[in-house]
């Protein structure tokens, strides 16, 4: 069956999966902001700024007039910054049909809403149908047709399905979850981690105290997650440990990267200039620092880098902090704990 | 508090441990059984095949003695490949008193008994206080005072105190777990995962699909650790997904190195010359083959890896199966089974 397909976004994951479902022959209308950038993108077939080098299809159709780009598609994807995501549901609200479906893509909480994107979502357009697509998958790879794994979660487990068949293919692993909130947050707090994790490489420390970091790291988001409302183990499967493995890891990761560079010395600022692309983590720290006061729950990680990111608190302090103050049966906690995480 | 301690093994490992507790200032009895390198080691003060560059502490004595290492010390750390732990365990077994604790850190299974190293121990040495040290903590990091951390399980809380308190340090943190079971089994199966990460590598594959296979290798080792009795959250640890992490991602590990020869098509023979150590891995695969057999447990991933280094499988092909095999909604059922993974 064929789908039409709208993507919102045409930064390096929105060019991504058009170029995906476009190989499977869906017709894509891509919406870019930029006037510029959608004329280019039409004439050169290629997204010259985010995936050079790899040849958009001929059904995928760059468009700049956000009405038309949604108008009788099937899906809808949000594949825009985190931040913009509320503005660009507004101005689509009046246009999405009761069959649409929603498909986030977005990694992110509102900073100041501290809302997660689906509850975004149905603040703008109550009652539309909503999935998450979320997981250990760089765009760059995912354009490169190199073997990926990724999970559709919707409360609604035939939305899930649906756009698991939509997205599928031989080297596109989807696995449907209905855990919404646990697949949210461990996609965007996972930035947070891998700006740690960058930081920890940028001041040259090993694999070690890296692999301590995320492992640390997950347990203390799958804690916050839990008591709003996550499944636990949603954090042990892909869209948790799995993306957090591939962002703090990955030389294409741009949180991390933004980390190395802080972690060298550089200053918050000039770190985001330099990387010269949305750096997530950034906000959503703020944002995770926010939720662990707001559900009390203690996330040491989030703490220090917080201190780093917005209280210009010395980096390599911070690290040593973040290695050294659990107490000393923290693991025995969490075994003996009837099966939390604490 | 000062102790004496006997390490058995002056590989890598052995060396690192001497070095982090010689600079504690304890007084340590390291054992190398090859007698040319226990003289060469203690004339050098240096590892030079293993841990070249770093010096030994004037206060680790380089025996080749066994009955003399363990003499009248604390504790006697098993840091010798686990294929050769029984016989050690065997030549000591007479001069073990009783309040000596024995701390194992290879991380393997017997292929013919299946048995973990905490089982060959007790066989040969009945009652013996034991516990394992496990976790992220590649060798040469450690000797080179990276921050690491790491667990110490025992079946007996103040064994599992007493050996924390012996190891830790500022940059060298140690938890206490009594899941013994589990710290085993997830030490030993990574490295199956490692080698086929490993291969991911080798074949080209990018990290979209090695993250995916270390989220589902882990899944498949706390399956069946469930059910050999461990507690599946260990898996979520530092000794479980953790270790896991730094192996299949480090550059230091031989078993990830061997997959990359294998998956650039080295015939497996050749691979493991050329890493020219003990590739743990290769043995291990086929005892965790053999363990999802006996405990009627689905590892696909082991299975493939099986297939591959004893049944001459094709790699190429059996990564792609890696990839496809699982059904759609494998991450739903493990949401929906009331927290089991499976």
């Amino acid at each position: 069956m064929s789908y039409k397909i709208s993507i919102l976004g045409g930064g390096s994951w929105g060019t991504a999966l058009a170029i995906l479902l476009g190989k499977k022959g869906y017709n894509i209308d891509l919406w870019t902001r930029d006037k510029e950038q959608c004329e280019h993108m039409n004439t050169a077939r290629e997204n010259t700024k985010y995936l050079p080098g790899i040849v958009i299809p001929n059904n995928v159709n760059i468009v700049n007039d956000i009405e038309k780009a949604i108008y009788k598609n099937d899906i809808i994807v949000l594949a825009i910054p985190s931040h913009a995501v509320r503005s660009a549901v507004e101005l689509i609200k009046n246009n999405v049909n009761e069959g649409q479906v929603i498909v986030n893509v977005a990694k992110g909480i509102e900073t100041d809403s501290l809302h997660r994107i689906s509850e975004i979502v149905s603040e703008v357009i109550p009652n539309s149908k909503y999935a998450v697509l979320s997981g250990p998958s760089h765009a760059e790879e995912v354009a490169r047709d190199m073997p990926t794994t990724i999970v559709a979660a919707s409360n609604d487990i035939e939305t899930a399905k649906y756009v698991q068949d939509i997205f599928m293919t031989p080297k596109f692993r989807v696995y449907t979850n209905p855990d919404v909130i646990g697949v949210e947050l461990g996609g965007s707090l996972k930035n947070v981690i891998a700006l740690g994790a960058g930081i920890s490489d940028g001041l040259g420390y090993g694999d070690n105290t890296k692999a301590a970091l995320m492992n640390r790291g997950i347990i203390e988001i799958a804690r916050l997650g839990e008591k709003m409302g996550a499944n636990k183990m949603t954090f042990a499967g892909l869209s948790g440990i799995g993306d957090l493995i591939v962002t703090c890891t990955s030389k294409h990761s741009r949180n991390r990267r933004a980390g190395i560079l802080i972690g060298k010395g550089m200053k918050v600022e000039e770190a985001i200039d330099s990387v010269g692309m949305v750096v997530e983590g950034i906000k959503t720290t703020e944002a995770a620092y926010k939720l662990s006061k707001k559900y009390d729950v203690k996330m040491p990680i989030t703490e220090e880098l917080y201190g780093v990111l917005y209280d210009g608190k010395d980096v390599k302090k911070s690290v040593i902090n973040l290695m050294l103050r659990d107490k000393k049966h923290e693991m025995e906690d969490i075994i003996n704990s009837g099966d939390d995480i604490q």
